[in-house]
């Protein structure tokens, strides 16, 4: 079975995005379980608009960033032959502040523009695909896609091994395929386990994207309020703590969905190990003040007049609160991220 | 100005519950502040079942009570004489059995319905009344109302004296009287202050109750997911961490709302002062296990198919977390709690 096929709905390539040579679709996660629509966007503006919009959010936007690669090599195939280079640069600088502290989206799509730069300045390579731009564009996106498959598959082994029969995980907001796939095959190693997730305030993501995608793979979920993770820390119903990363430095810190902080300081203050799955550090973030935080609109909260909402999207947590990295390298310590992935891109 | 005047909207006695001969409504605090509207309970049975589905909550409960036995010695007096104390004492018996983390309802109806005995055991005492059971009640529940008011005045200035110029105070849930008070006191003492309020999941007390209350007090406020306040006192946004108490035990624990928790380690890990507003420790709690905590139905957080619930609704704080309380004797160490108020009622 392939990776794809081992995942939640939500999680499958094919239902993050799609696209033809009008339009590109994705799947809005705002209303998601309730509904299952697709947002239709026609520009890569419109795509930029539906990220900031949180149509998909976390690891989505990532897989939308390679399908506009597809999008925009198929719309170019369909017009003029000129040099369109700096469509896709253009693209991947609008997609990327979309959201801006998770960067492996800017990291990804950079290092894909680059190998599409060939495209443009090497005929040999233009004759040798007849021409055709969007199946070499097509063999590159497809490469990453099986990369990031590989990279899911490898951290979710590595994170299933941390967990042992009888163990309740705490996890927050949506940490998409490696924390997914980790529960499902620690539930394949025959290993009893529980997970209760955060209903991660202001969009439920835990609530609405976690704990369904969760139960279609089988896994024992509940959701509770976000306030409610330390009051079960300290009944002994939580054994293990794990969250997706949207960024880590090479200083060991990290950036995850606000809510993500209060619960590792917590899970140290009860002895509780935290293992975020971190597909990608960054070795262009050197320390932890160079990550970006992202303010959104205080409006996206439940007020009422004169009362205004304070947003920071995303908490930073110091390498002291995280007992380790899950990563394609296996399990690192905060201490050693520099030295496994310190090479700049 | 009397103490009610000084108070919001909500929080003002008339607002909280009223009765009349046939029925005793209550603020449905669930709707506010989109909708003032009264909910109607004409049986003790109807009231109880109002407080634990949350039509009032934190402190509304003790009002509520107060009004409950105006409410049955009118509807008796328009009946037979004969003795009724039975019928205080089950009421008092079903409302403190509705919520049973706040024991500060049930101790104060045994004490009232103990000095309705005294009615029903001196013929004296009905003389001297002229038979009015109404105006004996009264005088009785008036007396509670005006004790509770002298403590809330007090608290209130307790509280605003640890308050400094140009301090950011944090909130859970609704604290009510003597926190708001206090906030109103600090800004009249012309103390530039402002107030970070959790929207306190899942029925936004933070956003709905606290946020326009504070407002209407002319108190800058602010609100935040209930997962954000350790980024804000990580970036020095929050001076001091400030609630109400459901109940405090001899040993110096309390419980309040969940989400209190979290941030009181939170405050701890980032050296914040947490000062809990304790109208009333329970001696009888001599240690933390006798703390009776609500456990909800997990059916009231937002789940979907195949997803459960988990709603512990109060967590329980250690002493070592608290900095101290703000009591009617003023600040009390929680290591000196039972020696301050350790003579059982």
């Amino acid at each position: 079975m392939s990776i794809d096929e081992r995942l939640p709905f939500l999680l499958q390539k094919k239902h993050i995005a799609y696209s033809d040579t009008n339009a590109l679709y994705i799947l809005d996660r705002r209303l998601y379980p309730t509904y299952k629509s697709y947002f239709r966007c026609q520009t890569v503006t419109q795509i930029a608009q539906a990220l900031q919009q949180m149509v998909t959010q976390g690891g989505g936007p990532l897989q939308v960033g390679l399908e506009t690669m597809r999008f925009i090599a198929t719309k170019i195939h369909h017009k003029e032959k000129k040099n369109h280079l700096t469509t896709f640069i253009e693209a991947a600088h609008q997609l990327s502040q979309a959201r801006p502290t998770n960067t492996t989206l800017l990291r990804t799509l950079f290092e894909i523009t680059d190998k599409i730069s060939r495209w443009y300045l090497c005929g040999e390579i233009r004759d040798s695909y007849q021409d055709d731009l969007p199946t070499f564009v097509e063999e590159i996106i497809s490469s990453y896609e099986s990369y990031f498959d590989d990279v899911y598959d490898k951290l979710s082994d590595y994170g299933s091994s941390l967990i042992q029969d009888g163990m309740s995980i705490l996890t927050t907001c949506f940490a998409e395929h490696s924390f997914s796939l980790a529960m499902a095959k620690a539930v394949e190693q025959g290993k009893s386990i529980e997970v209760f997730v955060n209903e991660t305030r202001p969009y439920l993501q835990g609530s609405r994207l976690s704990a369904p995608s969760l139960a279609e793979l089988g896994v024992r979920v509940n959701v509770i309020v976000d306030g409610s993770a330390a009051a079960l820390m300290a009944n002994n119903l939580i054994h293990l703590y794990m969250t997706a990363v949207d960024v880590v430095a090479m200083d060991g810190s990290m950036a995850n969905k606000t809510g993500t902080l209060p619960n590792a300081i917590a899970a140290s203050y009860y002895g509780i190990k935290y293992y975020p799955f971190a597909m990608s550090p960054d070795p262009n973030l050197l320390t932890i003040d160079h990550i970006v935080i992202e303010k959104r609109d205080g409006s996206e909260l439940t007020t009422t007049a004169n009362v205004k909402g304070y947003y920071p999207a995303f908490d930073v947590i110091p390498p002291s609160l995280v007992s380790g990295y899950i990563t394609k390298n296996g399990i690192v310590a905060p201490e050693a991220i520099a030295k496994q992935f310190g090479e700049p891109t």
